[in-house]
C-alpha cells in the first residue's frame, strides 16, 4: 500500500456495531479512518484502540467514520468472533467492526490484510474523501500527527464538496 | 473473606506455566500474592496485570510467591483456556497461573471465587507465611501501599523462621 | 478574544531562543501556535509545555510557528527572568519564548495578557496565516483535536498561497 | 553514605511547613523518608515530589515522617527561598521542607548534600526508626520498591519499640 493509492474494497465475514455492512464505495465523500487490530494484541489495547475511540468521539460522524478491522493472523482460536463481541463489550467500542474473513486455502493472514499488504497491528490506515491512501502506519503514531492529517483530509474534503 | 482468616485452598481446573499444581498449604512459609483477574477485563490489562507482574519481578522468588487466578464469572464462552494462553503469551505473563473451576451445578461464579466471597476482577489477596489474609482488595490499589504490606509480611516472616 | 477576530500583537519584555523579536504581524503566513504559561504552573509542566514541544518538533519550521508567552500574573519575585532561563534550559524548551510586558501601572496581569483577555495558564492560542484566531483554549486540549486545527490550517495555508 | 550508616544531622537554613525545626535525632523512633529536590529539577517535578507526597498521605504521621530537603546546587539565583515558597504552593506540598545551607565558602554544593555525598536530585534517602540509612537511591524507584522498604522498617520498629 503507497500513499496516494486506491486500495481495494475490505472483505468481511461478519459486521459488528452496524446494521448495513459498509464499502469503501459507499464512504467516498468522507474521510475515513481504518484501525487493524487483534484483539489480544497489547500495543493495540494499550494504543491503537483507545486512539481510535478518541477519534470516533473527536469528529462529526457523516464527515469522518471510523472503522476497526478485526486481522486475525494469528491465535485464531482464541480470537473467534464470540470472544470479539465479548472484548468489545468490555472495551466500550462503538463504531463499526468489521471482521476480516480468512482465507479459504488455509494462509493464516486474512484476505484484506493480504491484499492491502499489512505488516502486522496495530495499524491505522487513513483515507481521504475520495478513497486515496494518505496515511498507513504499523505500530504506535502520536495522536498529534494523527489529528493534523485528519484536519488536512477534512479542509481537502471540504473545499471539494459543492 | 477477613483479614486474618485462613481460607479454604483454591479449586483449580487446569494449572499454566507450572509443572506441579500448586496449593495454599505446600506455600505455607512464603507470602503468597493472589491476583484474581479475567483476561478481557480493561482494569486487570491496565492496572491490575501489570502490578502482578512487576510484583513478580521484584521480589525473591522462595519468600514471596506471585499466583494469578482465572476467575471466569462472564463471557464464558470467550474467556476459554486457548484464549488464556494466548493471551499469557501476548501479555508476557509468566508466574503460575490457576483456571478458577467452573461450578457443575452451573453457577456462573467459579468455585474458588464463590468460597473466597471475590466481588469481582481485578481483585488482589494477599497472605501472610502463616496462611492468614492479609490484604483483600477489590479494584485498583496504589503500588506504595501493596509494597508496604510486603514489606511487612516479609519481616514479619525473617523474624519468625528458624 | 473571539474565533475569527484579528488581535493586537504581543507587548513583550525580553525574547529568549530568538536573536531577533518576533511579531504577529511578521509571521504572516504561517500559522502560529502560543503558548500561554507560566513556569510555576502545574499544569503548564505536565501538559502544556509537553504539547507545545510536541507540535515545535512535529511541524515543518516556515509553515508554523510556536511561541512560548510567559504570562507572569502570580508570584512575580519567583518567576524572575533568570529563572525563567534556567526552567527552559532544564526542560529543553527550544521554541522562542516572549516575556510579557509587566503593567507600569501595577496590574499584577501582564500587557499582553491583559489585551488578549486571557484567563490563565495553560492557555493555548492558534493564529491562521492572515493572522484570524482560530483556537482558543484556557486549560487541557487533546493532541487529536489540536492537531486537527493545525491541519486544517496548514492546508488554507497552502491553497492560498501562490 | 553506605547502608547502615549513621548519618550526621542535615544543617538547614530555613524551614518551611513547620513551626519548629526538625532534627534527625528527635526524629528517632520514627522511620525518616527524606526527599532531596530540586524545584526546577524535571525528574523531581515529574516523579520524586509526587511519591513523597503520596508516602506523606499513605502512612501514618508519627510513625513515619517524610521531609524535604532542598538542595540548590545549579541555578543558584533562580531557586531561591521566595521562588521555592511559590513552587510549594503551587505543587500543594505539605511536608516540612528544609533548606540545605550554602557553602559559606563558596562550593557550590550545599552543606547536608555535601556531607551525605548525594550525586544529584531527586534522591530518596530512607533511615530505620533507629536513625540507620536503609535505602539510598539516586534518580527514579519504583513505589512498590519504596513501599516494601517501608512496610519493612514499619515492622522492625514496631517490633523494637515497648
Amino acid at each position: 500500500m503507497t500513499k496516494g493509492d486506491i486500495i481495494p474494497d475490505w472483505d468481511i465475514q461478519t459486521w459488528l456495531n452496524t446494521d448495513t455492512p459498509l464499502s469503501l464505495s459507499d464512504l467516498r465523500g468522507s474521510v475515513v479512518v481504518v484501525h487493524a487490530f487483534q484483539m489480544l494484541c497489547p500495543g493495540c489495547v494499550s494504543h491503537g484502540i483507545p486512539q481510535a475511540k478518541s477519534i470516533h468521539q473527536a469528529f462529526p460522524p457523516g464527515k469522518l467514520q471510523v472503522v476497526g478491522l478485526h486481522t486475525v493472523f494469528e491465535h485464531h482460536a482464541a480470537m473467534t468472533e464470540i470472544a470479539l463481541r465479548a472484548f468489545m463489550h468490555e472495551y466500550r467500542i462503538r463504531f463499526p467492526v468489521g471482521i476480516d474473513r480468512p482465507d479459504p486455502r488455509g494462509n493464516p493472514i486474512p484476505l484484506t490484510m493480504q491484499a492491502w499488504r499489512l505488516q502486522g497491528t496495530p495499524t491505522l490506515v487513513i483515507l481521504d474523501a475520495q478513497g486515496h491512501v494518505r496515511l498507513h502506519h504499523f505500530g504506535q503514531i502520536e495522536d498529534l500527527r494523527v489529528g493534523a492529517v485528519i484536519g488536512q483530509l477534512l479542509t481537502e474534503a471540504e473545499s471539494i464538496s459543492p
